[in-house]
């Protein structure tokens, strides 16, 4: 997993080069926006990124692609002319897939039309209406107050053409055909922290992987228009599906909160126990929440029937019953370079590699010896009255590595984590003790069960 | 499970009407009044019902049929002939079963072989000795208290002779061979709650079932003397045993306590699954406890090794820490329609025709659908903002479609009604886009289990 | 299991004289006083000993069987000769296995090889250092507060050479090769409840082992020096090992704490389920705690990866959180014949062979019958009136002989003891209700699963 030699891909941009530069686009769901974004990604990945498209109306199993959509104008108007919102001063000023609209309209029609943020007073909401057909606008709280008039009028100028549903996919090639996922979506509008601040450390992260050792497992980082883009990925290519060991969903990794790690649907699988145990030793401030409990996004496709791939989802967000949950500035105009932090993005793309290596590490361990080990003549005692914890954990995790548990599952019965499990298992393993295997290898011997 | 159509069976008496009728029959475990009561009801279900004979000292497994008994005459009286007990004037006077005893007994020996309830004063107690080979009389704590004298006259003519144990059954034929168990026992005499009212319950939910269409499971209800009843029918009919899928004893369902659903043997059993979510459903005021701690019936031979059907039980019985629990008057003379009502017997019917609803419907959920369902492609959305509960438990019960789940099982796990999930997979049936299947069907695909 | 007649076997001495005796020998791991030792035990079964001997340098799986070790000299002086400590006072008051040392130390040196006691002032510590290669003298608080010289003379005459370990083993066979397995280690130099307590009681329930009834169990008495001696029997007798079916490690047993039985790595087992239950109904003093969590012993070989064979341990040790756990006198030169009695050392043989009686009885129950069994007709009925507890136990554990349980199965699901489902099993096994079986016979009617 070399992250030290990533140099040998060019490097264009730093991650908040990247963000600088994207954030503001109109990246609605199949949109131009979202086309250059996609393609100036893909300059930093060197022709590494294959670019699949997915026509309007295509059918995605109970899906089908959406339009592009293209918003010329829209704005909002007193009778006599004056200007109170206009999408030209910012493009969460109208509804993602608003229908086009232009008409007078009463005060109490236009409110019901005109979105403002919950508790966000000066923010523009970020109002997405991708199937419901109706038309709207958003502003802040403080100019809602002041429409006092009878009447407004309203225009909104968008159209719905055929287009291409754009996925943006850096394969990794490792030793075997199992793979592990990495998905984040683009698809949010002069937004940073959500989302695109998962799609740049996604994006580091698959250089650094690039720039590494083959690894044992594929890596596939997708960048793509949320759920309806997973739903286009995976129904287009089902034979890869059972080759998917595992995934990771990333978003909201520059804000100041802690990691949360979620849990797949499935808690019991090898991809859960290793990265929330992998957690453990990397980030202390860093906690666990089970499928569902921390924010949905696109592990839920993932996870969901017929392809029950066990994808967790690693995001900075408050803990559930904050009034802020999930960060202050979630899914509003006031989510800016201003709230993220290059620091922060890079301690999470450190945190994803070093969730992934552990990934890589986890095998079962099996002993190459019967009984315990002579840990004295190995130089591997650890003096019990001296460091009685040492001497406990030592002992507990060479007597589990038996062929049957893997490093992740050690550290899981054990709670501890991974990373303290795997310097016991590497210290045995390089003296000979244990060996590794990507496949249970039961140790046990034969035994009578009768009584 | 037609409840709407069951006129087309010919109604005779309603569930009060028979009660009313047969209550005060001295229906003990063999006897002539047990046969006319059982005679009685099968005229209601219009020569549905087979009665099953067993002569006296036939063998049921460990069991023997025992001899039909007689109470010809039964009382005490001062040697100076004031006649204090008679069972002429009540059945219970007597113990059922009592051997026959004639002579001047001191009042010492007589209160060994007298009894009363243990705290209702004015009651005189159902006692019976079915096995035990003695004598004994029943009276009120208050005459007790007033018998002063040396000596007094003891007359009890019963007899024992070769009989015929009856089981009434009635079969509602199904789609399948499998098979669902009601039972109810009717060989409590002159009493009421405890058993008569689980009896006519059984028997209007045959009548609905008879009248409604073929279900998919066959239903079998059977009205027999307690224990040794199921004991008799179960060993003489061996070969139904492995049909058996589920069953539900009926007792004490006309007095005014909350439904109580007893689990049966295999708490995880599809039977127990669907049962306890259907009453979350049916009656917010019931409650569920494990098998044994809420009363021990027929459930029991059901339930035992070598059968290992998982029947449970429905009762209106109080908590198991109340001082009068099963309910004040179980086992005595105060066990008359008195303590019972017509719109709770009508109740407990609705229930169990609701809990039967439920077992028809209880089968596994499978997903036509891969990923997440398009669902305002379909016009199932729920908005997450409008209604977080309702988008949520779409989403659960969505995810959980896929042909390893039953209905029942998903309610388990999501702790919530049978019913809230039925809805939403029968929305989804007609959608086409889940289908149901009596069979596991897996849509998970195979994949790699190695590290 | 003969208990009775354990009179055939020639007596020699009782567990105290045989303390008495050979406590203060210098038992050192591979030593002419443990060979002493071993020898003597060896006299009192009567030949029914064997002796397995390994070389010094000996493989064992990844150990090697260390030297002999003799301690012919070693003391402090003060350079004007008076002499402070000299192991011709105590054993202890060397190093065991310590490396030879002559010359003249600074204070400073002295202490870093001079042990005391962390808490006993007035005691000489136990201290070992077989693979470390250290030279060190041991000694009292109080001696070592008293030095104040500048410099002291040390000697240590030790040698290492080319000896035999020696592994005591007494086998009593049974009718199967399955076995159960005994284990006490014996190279404690000098002292008494850790660990000849447990060497002695071992042997006499070998020896009543011996002078009864031909068991069902092979049964394996194993006195070795600690953990070393474990490593090489098994490595050289690894055919064995599948045939392993249980084990318990026996020591501290003359001291006054409760029993504690400490379960195996695999809680589950047999061996785990029916000695903690068994306990239960030995000694309501008694406690029971997880692997690992009340001391540490051999049974760590006979648990660990290949081995795998569910050894639990009993001893006298006061709980985890007590500041003298696991006892006061524990390795030091307090822990002599004074501690001990001769009762509570019985009292212990009697616990083990009680769990020992029970494993042998550790059987499946099958039923004969079906359904309930008719408990008046077979003179086992429990009137529910007079002895409630009573009679739901007798139905308790009925309901469970179906085949699929054993005794110990029956006995942890309701949290009783071995011998109150013994006592039923028995009683219907009597009556010819209950079957036992060594192998599980499941009695289950085959039952579709469909739903």
């Amino acid at each position: 997993m070399g992250q030290s030699s990533s140099a040998r891909l060019k490097r264009m941009s730093s991650m908040i080069e990247l963000i600088n530069e994207l954030w503001y686009l109109k990246r609605d769901l199949v949109s131009d926006d979202y086309d250059r974004a996609l393609y100036r990604l893909a300059q930093e990945v060197d022709g590494r990124m294959r670019i699949h498209e997915y026509p309007t109306g295509e059918p995605c199993w109970t899906w089908r692609v959406p339009e592009k959509w293209t918003c010329q104008e829209a704005y909002l108007e007193t009778l006599d002319g004056r200007r109170l919102i206009d999408v030209a001063n910012h493009p969460l000023h109208v509804v993602s897939y608003s229908i086009p609209f232009e008409g007078i309209v009463s005060r109490q029609a236009l409110l019901e039309h005109l979105h403002v943020h919950p508790h966000l007073r000066q923010a523009i909401p970020f109002v997405f209406k991708y199937y419901q057909r109706d038309w709207g606008l958003c502003t802040t709280q403080e100019l809602r107050e002041t429409l006092s008039e009878q009447n407004y009028r309203v225009v909104i100028r968008t159209s719905f053409e055929p287009g291409l549903l754009k996925v943006g996919e850096v394969v990794i090639p490792g030793e075997s055909e199992e793979s592990f996922a990495l998905v984040a979506h683009l698809c949010h509008p002069a937004m940073v922290n959500d989302d695109l601040s998962g799609v740049v450390v996604g994006l580091e992260v698959a250089r650094a992987l690039l720039a590494g050792a083959k690894p044992h497992y594929t890596y596939r980082l997708l960048i793509l228009p949320e759920t309806i883009g997973s739903v286009a990925y995976l129904s287009h290519n089902e034979a890869l599906i059972p080759n998917m060991a595992g995934g990771l969903f990333l978003e909201m990794l520059g804000n100041d909160s802690p990691h949360a790690l979620q849990g797949s649907f499935q808690p019991g699988s090898q991809a859960d126990r290793c990265l929330t145990t992998a957690l453990r030793g990397l980030d202390t401030q860093g906690y666990t929440a089970p499928y569902r409990t921390v924010i949905n996004n696109d592990e839920r496709q993932f996870n969901a029937p017929g392809v029950r791939v066990p994808m967790l989802s690693i995001s900075r967000v408050e803990r559930r019953d904050s009034p802020t949950w999930p960060y202050p500035e979630y899914h509003s105009s006031l989510d800016t370079p201003a709230i993220i932090s290059a620091e922060r993005l890079e301690a999470s793309k450190q945190l994803v590699l070093g969730l992934l290596q552990a990934w890589e590490n986890n095998q079962y361990a099996v002993n190459n010896f019967k009984g315990e080990i002579f840990c004295s003549g190995y130089g591997i005692w650890v003096d019990y009255r001296l460091n009685p914890e040492g001497h406990r954990r030592l002992f507990e995790i060479m007597e589990r590595c038996d062929g049957e548990h893997t490093i992740a599952d050690i550290a899981s019965e054990l709670e501890i984590p991974f990373q303290a499990v795997q310097e016991i298992t590497h210290t045995l393993n390089e003296k000979g003790l244990v060996r590794y295997s990507r496949e249970p290898h039961s140790t046990r011997p034969a035994r009578m069960q009768s009584k």
